[in-house]
């Protein structure tokens, strides 16, 4: 494998968690129990979806073959998306919803600060703007967590469900592969070992503030972030995502 | 209106229905209750996409412009479906669906029963195929929403809110238009409102015997077979039933 081709696929990784936790998170848009929330949701998901431009965009251009940002997002079937599982689980109910987006943000902040010393100047610049976007995510989502975590029974026990739902689908995050050492060797991506170490603690803190309890055992789902086995619900999502682009091929607005 | 114009759209309302309600069916496959219901509904799904061929394949006839029973199947868009609302209704539990079944069978029963003496040589024989069908749809969905509604508390309860949710579905199954009254005259189709007084004459003696009771007031969703207005719920199944033919165009078998 290049360099060149580990970019690319890579890119792919950054650019899928954003695009399905986006379209994941969007799913609420109308639906969230407040207003404020609604619209705080939202704006995550517009964060996500400009961060997913960013790095598709960045995808098509290190691979060369005039594929758009568009193109990646519309018309790659499942096989071909690159994106951690835990992104594309079902919202559950907003508890759920907002334990994923904690347990992403927290990962995803390390990464993005890491990547901002890419040697890469195009990737250190994208991670710059997003981190600061990322930022104010893992505020929100950790506040939430606690909030809810150490709230009222219902929640408390609520949070506690989505939180044994979704802890197997952590290990996925910092599982290194062949694509993260090639990065890695080219002084583009962060070590994934040390991210460990410091996501851990900050969940340990997080979670004890929050009253909630991690599950025990090191069981951990793999195959997204290496395309070789996603979970059916990326599949949904995809059917809906890209019904427009399928059903009205070349559209455009 | 020519009649001809007019058999396309009925022969569309006819295959439209089915087909809906088969792809709903059929999502039950693998997840039913017990075995032997799985089977029966894997079944019935089965029998209304063979009834969706032969109604969808004389509607592309009819209209002479060469589209297949696949074509308009898989490459029409929501607004030009016009299955009644009742069919895209979401399956909810093992009781909402057979109640939808029983509500639609009831109808289908008496409505195939009347085609199979139309005056068109062609839709009397697909209807003398498929009233063989559904007379073992009728049989069993009858008896199960008997035996659910007259059965433990849950079970009755579970179905009273099914009728509860689908009742003001059936009030479209028996409203005329000008494509019914077209047919009506060419000797096609049955009389609506006899139609409506048999069905109700069922449906007081099956309920009562469910020990259920149809919501009172005569409020009646409407916008389906004329394809007026859908929920958006036969949109996301569309994204799913189409999504092969939609991403890998003109496929076959």
């Amino acid at each position: 494998m290049t360099t060149q081709d580990a970019l690319f696929e890579y890119l792919l990784r950054l650019g899928d968690n954003t695009l399905i936790l986006g379209h994941r998170v969007s799913e609420w848009c109308g639906h969230a129990p407040v207003l404020e929330e609604d619209i705080a949701l939202a704006n995550t998901a517009l964060d996500l979806i400009g961060q997913t431009q960013m790095w598709l965009g960045l995808a098509g251009e290190v691979e060369g073959k005039g594929r758009s940002a568009d193109d990646l997002a519309m018309l790659r079937d499942v096989w071909d998306f690159r994106n951690v599982l835990l992104v594309e689980q079902p919202n559950g109910d907003f508890g759920q919803t907002i334990l994923r987006q904690f347990l992403f943000d927290a990962f995803h902040f390390d990464l993005l600060t890491g990547l901002t010393k890419a040697s890469d100047d195009r990737v250190a610049s994208i991670a710059a703007k997003a981190v600061k976007e990322v930022t104010y995510h893992l505020d929100r989502s950790s506040e939430t967590v606690i909030g809810l975590g150490d709230g009222t029974e219902e929640s408390h026990t609520r949070m506690q469900a989505a939180l044994d739902r979704l802890w197997p689908y952590v290990g996925e995050l910092f599982a290194a592969d062949e694509v993260d050492a090639a990065m890695q060797d080219a002084g583009i991506a962060p070590d994934l070992s040390e991210l460990s170490s410091s996501y851990h603690t900050r969940m340990s803190a997080v979670l004890a503030e929050a009253t909630l309890v991690a599950p025990e055992g090191g069981f951990a789902h793999s195959g997204g972030k290496t395309g070789f086995r996603h979970s059916e619900h990326l599949g949904h999502l995809l059917t809906q995502m890209q019904w427009l682009q399928r059903a009205y091929p070349g559209a455009q607005w």
